[in-house]
């Protein structure tokens, strides 16, 4: 089941730099064995933004709330969720 | 170089069904051979929309444009185009 | 999986009164099949609008998009798709 | 009567850990309780949000700002109140 | 219970004079009558808007609910309603 | 001359407690003595909200923004204001 | 009493040209019989849009919707009224 | 040539007092200057709010833009620029 | 003096062929006989829209309306005017 | 393959003035030395805001992107980013 999901980053400037680093390296891990798992299906950068528009293939809503609740980054992002199905005119 | 793009369908309702019925048609067509020829990524509909999230793999924004330009439901659509590029954490 | 639907409707003033006698009854019809079926679990009418707030319970969001589409007032609503889980308050 | 209630919570990241934790705790209990009595009929999480959807049941707008006043996290929420009423094609 | 509700009327250019004439007085007179039993307690104009600023003083959402759909002019209106309750400062 | 006036209040967090506490009490009693006087001649709260809705009778604009720039909490307010005028259908 | 308007004019397209032109030429006698009047104070073509920045100066809120409601483009306006006071710096 | 300016000024909380009144003085001193000398026509406060809705007569957009960034309050202030010309109902 | 220009064309479907065509052709003609005088410094289309955004170079904001205001296709116009000024960082 | 750009600057009030300084110096030279390589073909200021717009000419997203990341107060900004074509009216 397929979500579009965008996150819009926000750290604030007052954290502390090896926090930040540290949670940064987390978000890089955690994104990168769900991309290997399969459920993180794309993630591509946003140009000009620290934001980025990904695609989830999950097998419930539950399971998708969990992952992104679960971000390392999460209390720093505005996160956008939009439901997706097959397209009629998709190959 | 990829695109994502948005594209908001709104088919006035007095379009005689018939042009309108060939209009889709070959939106459908004209959808597939780019599939297929590989500039038009994915094609996903939105759930509960006239609408779809699409990613355009293409060689310029002139390109792009042209491709949009021409599609045979242009007149009826309200398009947003995000700029895309490969994000660090993508494995 | 749980899912809050928003439906804004707006039939425009010179389709047929017949036509959308008709089409108003079919959507009782069709809405309350599903509710019968336990995938439309609640619809409530928003005070002062055209419009209801429902909770559908459905398999996946190809299923969700498959009822909205299918909707006979579809092509005179605004639809606005919100995904749901489970809160850790509820009892 | 009821009334669909929306609540984006957003808690001040330098919130002392232990009165956050504490203000959670009395938030969970709050709610549990209304739940209990009747007056608080749903919760759910949206997902990829820090926000709930609730349908309260209440005999007045009195008891509702009461209710949402009294909230321990009501200093960190934005409320959106939106009233219902029985829909005609309710079964 | 009292509820603020904003009406914005744009009745159609092509409506027959007759049916405009005809349907805002009868509007007229259905808010008349409310507001002398004593439900629709305040109508004011906004200056320089074909728009309404009224309050009013219903037993339940269902009530409400039933008066604005009832109003002659509610298929050209845009309806904002705002629940209220009393204000610790009134005296 | 009536206006319309809607006002957010936004007390900051680290506001000293007893300055919070004097600011809202002073608040109280400028918004009686005008009540009192007459040209404040309504206050709600939204539910929900920390807000109110209000109905000021003044002389003049001049008038009404002197009242509104002296409130206690004006530092802490948006504030909205629409003109009113008389209602042709108010009996 | 000054209050700043702002009017953006959209004559449908399907106007009666003869009826066209002779709203505009009473709108134009309207507005400058209260220019000279003192009441319409200033008006500016906005660059760029059919639409003006006007100031009035008037006796009351009651008499500025008297003019803007008998403007003879008022069916086919969006009007926005913001009351104003001296400013403190205002030589 | 003519220029409406509106500006919302919003000083910090915690800038100095001493500072903020010194540059709240600066500001009235310089905005009377270039009153005296006819670059800043017209200046009204916004009833209800720190804002001012302003008319600049200025030789070019440069000029307009060194009055505006040199501002005293300029670091403070939201600005919205409106370019104006003659209106043709203008007596 | 520069100005920036976004302009959103919506010709309406129901315009005769004959005319839609023979007014972007005028449109095309103006705009190059601007473009060659050096008043319309730049024109680019926005990918994906029937829009384009422009930069202008003129003596006046009287000029830029008379410009804009001549467009053939003014009447199917959205058109938002911004005023620039050299950049302190420009070569 | 062109781009406008928008960048809004908002630099902390409690920022190091050094920093502030130094920061504010590299974007200049920063800025500079892509406009004289010719990929930032235009800055211009936007009149009474700390904004500017440009127009960049790059080869790809990808690069696009890499400038606007490395931009010294890129933490301090809100870009847009507008994709652009050749313009048929275009001489």
């Amino acid at each position: 089941m397929l979500f579009a999901v965008r996150m819009d980053v926000d750290i604030p400037r007052d954290l502390d730099p090896a926090v930040r680093e540290e949670t940064v390296a987390r978000e890089k891990a955690y994104s990168q064995e769900l991309q290997r798992s399969g459920e993180w299906r794309h993630i591509w950068r946003i140009v000009g933004q620290y934001s980025n528009l990904s695609i989830f293939d999950v097998d419930s809503t539950d399971r998708l709330h969990e992952i992104l609740w679960g971000l390392p980054l999460f209390p720093y992002m505005q996160i956008e969720v939009t439901p997706l199905t097959t397209h009629p005119s998709a190959v």
